[in-house]
Formats: C-alpha cells, structure tokens, sequence
C-alpha cells in the first residue's frame, strides 16, 4: 500500500491525436499528484497540500521545509516531524499523512492563525508584503561567491540530475548545490514551492541550515513566494531557469540575496548582488 | 497612482552575464507580481493572493474569477465586485483592494471556514479531494465537440495573443475559445490558476457561465487545482500546452471534461472523454 501511494508515476490511458485525424491508444506515465496531511500531536489538521510523492523520506522533507518557511520548525528539530502512526489512520490515508510532535497550543504560538495572512500587515502592497517578511528573517549574512561559469552550467546539472521530468515533463525541480559547483540534493514536485520546500527539508534533517554555504537552483520562473522561502532559510544565492517577477527581485534585494534568472545557453542575468558572481 | 500599479510590466535593473565572465549592465522588462485584497462589505480581509495586475478589469475578473471558484459568487453577480472606494485606502492600497458586496455573515454562509479546506473531508487522499468536489459540481452535461485539427492549433494561437510573455517570459496564459476557434477571451498572470480565474471571471460578468460551449486552453501544465476550477465553471474541453497531474486526469474523467495535454506540433494527447474530438 506504501509504496503504491509514494510513487511519483502512475499510468494512465492516453489516445495520441494529430491533426489529421489519426489516433493511437496507449498508456502514458503521468506524475502524481496527491494530497499531504500535516497534522499535530492528538491528530488535528494544520494543512493539506498537494504534492507529488517520490520516495519513502519525500513527504518528511516537504513538511519540514514548509513548516521551516512558516516559522513553525526550527533547524534541530527535525525529529518532530513523522509519518503518523498506520494503525490510527484510514486506509485511503495510509501514506499520506505526517504528524508534527507539537500540540496545539504549541503550533498556535509558533505559527499564528492563518487569517493573518490575509491582513493588510502581510499582504496588500509589496512594500507591506516587504515589511511581514522583515518580521521574520534579516538579510543574508554570506559572503558566498560562484563563478559566472559555475552558475551557467547549473540548470543543464539539474536538468540531469531530475529522475522523473524526462519520462513525464510534469515536474519542477530543485536542487541545493555547494560553492565548488557539487550537487548535494536535488528534489521534485508538481508543485515549483514543494520543490524548495523538499531541498530546506533536506537541509534540515541534515543539519545544513541556513543555507550559508549553498546554491539554491530552481526549475522554471521565481516568483514572491519562492524568494520568501530561500530568505527565511538563509540562502545566499539563488539560480532560476526562467524568468523572476517584480516582487522577487525586490525581497531579493532587500534581503540581501543574490538572484539570477533566465539561466540558459550558457549565459543569465542577476538582478540584485552582482558581486558574489565571480 | 492607478497605471502605475495596475501594468503588468515594470523594468529592473538586469546585469548580462557570460560564462566567459563577460558583463553587460542593462534594464530588463519584468513581469509585475503584487498582492490583491479581496475585503467584504464593511472592509474586512477575506484573502489577499498575488497576482499581475495587466489591465483595469482584470482584478475585478481576477476576483470574480477567484470567487465564483469558491462558490461564493454566482452567474448574475458581477456587479458584487468592484474596486474598493479610493477615499477609504492608504496610498499604497490604491490598486489592490477588491471589495466584494456581500457582509459577512452572507460570505461565511457561502465560504465556510477555510480551515475546512484541511480537514480530511476535503483533502487527504485523491478520493476525498474528488469527492468533495462532489458537493459542489456535476459532470459537465454539454456535449460540445471539436475538430483535432482546432484543438492541436489553440496553443500557438494562445501564444500569439499573449500580450505581455514575448517580452518578458514571465507570464502563464489561459484563453476562452468558442468551439468554431474564434479567440473569446485571453488573460495572463504569474500564477497560472490566476489565468483561469481571470478568464472564469470575465465568462461570469459577460453572461457566459457556465462555459457550456467554450473550449479553455491553458499554457504549461495542468494540476488538480485547474482542473477543479474548470468543472465548476462547467467546461467541457480543457487543453493543456504541457502535461496533466494524475489528479487533473481523474478529475476530467469523474466529471465528463475532455482533458487534453502535451499539444503541440500538430499533435496532442487525450486523457478523458475522447469522444468530444471530432
């Protein structure tokens, strides 16, 4: 039952068309997607997220990154984070579910009611978008350089280094890189944000928060959400395949963070703190 | 202050360079991402989401969009949603508040809690996610139909009448294409499930929900979240220019939607309800 739930493939019946009108049925492998359950000590829901599956350590990680990100986990205590007990869960459940050691009133310190989300304090101009994110996490302290030829290479390392995209062009990916230029982990997901979550996830448990010391790559386009998460785990320099928006620069910025974007051909662009690139 | 905040590009510096080391300093357009708060009557936060202002409307679909998905706005509603009085804003909120004319006690009545989004009736494993989808829509009666040949070229056409990714590369698409292919509607946004919302809203406030006749093509993949969004506003062919999530899959098969995905080059593939492919 385990590892039919964690697989990141599943089949599916597929009829191939062209414009011509000619068809051929066949099956295809096509990535998962499938709610995770976070839930505290005594069993309640904090959050549902949909996620892809891909190994047995998958769903720890993506739930250590995140609630890392959410300031509900700190670095040390990746123990809290379990998969819940079989014997109490439904069948369908089985899998898809991990406990967080904290009670509630634990969590309710720790992350405040996600109504909050949603005051003008968090949300509605990037400058307050800005300013709540200040609350939480100081600019980046790490004098961290790469070389410009490191840095371009590194989408062509993800790309290979990715188990599940080529069988299915379902997946973003993100991997964690050290300075010299070795992969240290590289996680996928249907979702760009789990990806990130999976890598802080990993650094976590394997005591490598913050992110001092490491080159966060990202599959596809960096928005404000992602920016947040590389701040919040201390990352020093992040490299995105494609395209950044208007509010990831400006945190990256802000925040001391080195951006670069539009990785490609051997050549990227940096929008904020040339100076670690080499 | 208005066209200031509500382009969909701004410009930010931009540093090219090669892994030879070779340095430019220029300045690129970039797609803007900036938070918009949705408040009921009276002012309170209901959500606030990012999101690419591009137009004067498009908030407004954005929110009705957005609100329609959630089932607290209905066909014939429009006029609930408008832009919040600019007398009653701070400076920096000129732009990005919605508000909604419902009080509320009418919104709570048709948005139950969110917390309710992680219990397990609404989440933990893909059964539940569909079965609570259950509650709130039916399989898609109309029996709409298009030729493969239309179907295999709405991508190209959908990028032809992106307004904003040529120059940026930032910018996920969705379109409304009545089943003769005449281009209806096309909207973009950082945030693909934005797009859908947008063009959702903009079938809402021009009398044309549910998407009865109307074939919707979306740029990159297709998740859970999307597929959802289309069975409430009742569409019967959904076309992906990339790949389907296994959940998007069994979720056009539950609900009659033909879902097809990976189309391009002339060619695409079929995951549901074929029979709609003339």
């Amino acid at each position: 039952m385990l590892a039919e739930v964690r697989r990141p493939l599943d089949e599916r019946a597929v009829l191939r068309v062209g414009q011509t009108g000619d068809r051929e049925r066949d099956r295809d492998p096509v990535v998962v997607e499938a709610p995770l359950e976070l839930r505290s000590r005594g069993g309640s829901s904090l959050i549902v997220t949909m996620r892809t599956p891909c190994d047995d350590i998958d769903d720890l990680e993506l739930a250590r990154g995140l609630l890392h990100a959410e300031g509900v986990l700190a670095a040390g205590e990746a123990d809290r984070v379990r998969r819940a007990d079989p014997s109490g869960l439904a069948a369908e459940e089985v899998g898809n579910v991990v406990e967080v050691d904290l009670d509630a009133a634990a969590i309710a310190e720790r992350w405040p009611p996600r109504a909050l989300a949603a005051t003008s304090a968090c949300g509605v101009c990037g400058k307050t978008s800005i300013a709540a994110l200040e609350l939480r996490a100081a600019p980046i302290g790490s004098d961290l350089a790469a070389p410009a030829a490191l840095v371009a290479g590194l989408p062509d390392r993800l790309r290979a280094a990715q188990q599940v995209f080529g069988a299915t062009g379902g997946l973003h990916a993100a991997a964690a890189f050290s300075a010299a230029g070795e992969l240290l982990a590289v996680r996928e997901d249907v979702g760009r944000h789990n990806a990130v979550d999976k890598v802080v996830g990993w650094a976590l448990a394997a005591g490598r928060l913050p992110l001092t010391s490491i080159i966060l790559c990202v599959s596809g386009r960096l928005g404000f959400e992602i920016a947040q998460k590389a701040v919040v785990a201390g990352c020093p320099i992040v490299v995105a395949v494609s395209a950044p928006s208007t509010l990831a620069i400006d945190v990256a910025e802000r925040f001391r963070v080195t951006l670069c974007g539009f990785t490609r051909g051997g050549r990227f662009n940096v929008y904020s703190h040339p100076w670690r690139i080499a």
